[in-house]
């Protein structure tokens, strides 16, 4: 393998297939990204695949002579990065295969690589099911429902968020037990199936880790570029452009969510978004010293809320906001974390909170919005 | 206690003097602000101090009843932080002295604060000997220095940073046992004693932790303004404005570090210095997955120096880089961060790097400067 690439080209891609390269690898060559240079298509072609998560990339280079290595991401982007733009570098394998010679203006670097074939594939799945998605409808979906996902690992599914592609819709939706994120965008594809029987709705819950890289990979795409999606057997593929993404599934059963959301609520506030931030924002300060919970009070006839934290032994506060209240007075409590995750995650001016009692799931959706957004969240039981 | 303030001018005294609250405090009033409201100044004063050092700042307040009390640094630093800055701040103090209400707008909050007797005095000596010194160069002397200073608590007096004024000149020197900073400037002070027949030569060690402070002070005056002195009994009182911050000393005596710098030497290398960091910068990462050490070689022929690393199983490189050199050639090595630590705290384009063999002091040195910097660092003994 031997040829010559852009310092820019090269850094780039180095950073973005390194965020599948393990950082604690099960084998050494994880640690590796793989580096596959083509005469013929004058290309070189990065890998990272830490075997649940892989990112390929491909981009021109002059190539005099076709291989393929595994190199040590880190130490590799990390020189990379540094060099300078103004030169191009030149990557040349030894006869063993096992040298790679790294050369840039008055700069020379030896690197000991481990042979390709060490390199577990990519699962590059493209039968199956197959879709095409506007790329900014699908970035939308993750941004609104990824941070709702668990943490916790030992909650399986509740790790991923659930994707549903139907003829027209897709729908996305992420719980962690406590809050459920869902959007729902109409008219958001068109089903691109290689077999045009085949237009069974798609389902599938994906790792938040592996779609936060699909967020990432899309965001620097143009919003109208699209993105292809296969999926078969436990994998799914992402095509964007010459960026290729492969995730596996999570296996199982997704939770029937939509039945969690009530159909009719007595109780309905209307506020400024942005007020309601700002004001739980200070509010949480207290919240966070003791259990992270606030309470909401209405006051239908000064027509405003009260959010308020009591840190006992530290202090206590609240903030009055101008509100549209509809139903009887109440006094609900949540955790303020889950409630600011929610309503920044929505995308205008004014939000509405429905509920019907301080026991029973509230709901925050924006006020007027294309796609379909709802939040739900559990208020947390307190002593009156 | 009872005043309003503007909320721009409360948030950034509490940034300021939250710097010197302590994060694991010995006693919970430490973890406390002091606050002080004068009626007759219509000032406010606001305290923090964790016995060692301690910072004080002074802004207008309308101060309708004097009062002090301690108050919670980071609860009341995050509210403030979070508040609108387009209105103004109410604070008040209730007739028991426990609790504090502050209020903005719709905003509403209560905190429980300590007396302010339980607060420690801070040591504002303002005898012994004075000093007035111009604010940038005092900066300047830190900047050089701080980051030579050695990190480890049992090293007590490397610690700091040893700063001696007298009639004319200030110089700065810091040193970890490896590295050598220190930077005299002349004609840096005009000593500004209390007593006029008091023109003796002050001499002291700092904590870097102090300095640090001390530097992030001033760098937000004016570089012209003078800031004050005062150092007496084991205390150090900086005064600049309407800003006091006081220092615990180092005891004992400083190292005589001069004699450690040779007086002459056989071999200089001038090398440009923003090459010279990006390339130490390249070389740095394969010398930090081994021991940190680098190698120059010099080649007078080919006026060139080499700079170069060996990862042993990971991999190797180096950079040419064009020099002029006089003397013989040598192969030195060195700890890359401390020679990048050095460089980087030059302010010139050239440097010169002198040195007599692989196994005595070298110097770093800007090729000209107003102010004499002179950074010695140890080699690394290498095996040949």
């Amino acid at each position: 393998m031997k040829l010559v690439c852009s310092q820019l080209e090269l850094n780039s891609a180095l950073q973005l297939v390194s965020r599948a390269v393990a950082s604690r690898p099960t084998h050494p060559v994880l640690a590796n990204v793989l580096l596959t240079a083509d005469e013929v298509t004058s290309r070189l072609s990065l890998t990272g695949f830490d075997l649940n998560l892989g990112i390929q990339t491909t981009f021109s280079a002059s190539v005099e002579k076709s291989g393929a290595v595994t190199l040590p991401a880190r130490l590799l982007g990390e020189i990379v990065s540094r060099l300078s733009n103004d030169s191009p570098i030149t990557l040349d394998l030894d006869e063993a295969g096992q040298q790679v010679q790294l050369t840039s203006n008055s700069s020379s670097y030896q690197m000991r690589g481990m042979p390709a074939d060490d390199f577990p594939d990519l699962p590059l799945v493209e039968s199956g099911m197959s879709l095409k998605i506007t790329a900014s409808y699908l970035v939308q979906a993750l941004k609104a429902t990824i941070f709702s996902t668990s943490s916790d690992e030992a909650k399986q599914l509740l790790t991923g968020v659930h994707l549903m592609f139907n003829g027209k819709s897709i729908e996305a939706a992420a719980t962690d037990g406590h809050r459920l994120a869902v959007l729902n965008i109409e008219d958001a594809l068109k089903l691109d199936g290689i077999n045009a029987d085949n237009h069974d709705d798609i389902s599938v819950t994906l790792p938040s880790r592996s779609l936060s890289e699909v967020q990432k990979l899309l965001s620097n795409l143009k919003p109208e570029e699209h993105v292809s999606l296969f999926c078969d057997r436990g994998q799914v593929v992402f095509i964007a452009e010459d960026q290729v993404l492969t995730s596996r599934t999570l296996e199982g059963t997704y939770p029937n969510y939509s039945q969690l959301i009530p159909d009719e609520f007595s109780k309905s506030i209307e506020i400024d978004r942005r007020s309601l931030v700002s004001a739980l924002e200070r509010v949480a300060v207290l919240a966070d010293q003791h259990n992270n919970v606030f309470k909401l009070t209405t006051n239908s006839s000064s027509e405003e809320i009260k959010v308020s934290a009591d840190a006992q032994d530290v202090g206590s506060g609240y903030e009055s906001l101008p509100a549209i209240i509809q139903g009887e007075n109440i006094t609900i409590a949540f955790n303020v974390r889950y409630v600011l995750d929610g309503i920044k995650a929505i995308d205008s001016d004014r939000i509405l909170l429905k509920c019907n009692a301080p026991t029973t799931p509230a709901i925050i959706s924006p006020l007027k919005d294309k796609s379909c957004f709802t939040y739900l969240v559990m208020p947390v039981q307190i002593r009156s």
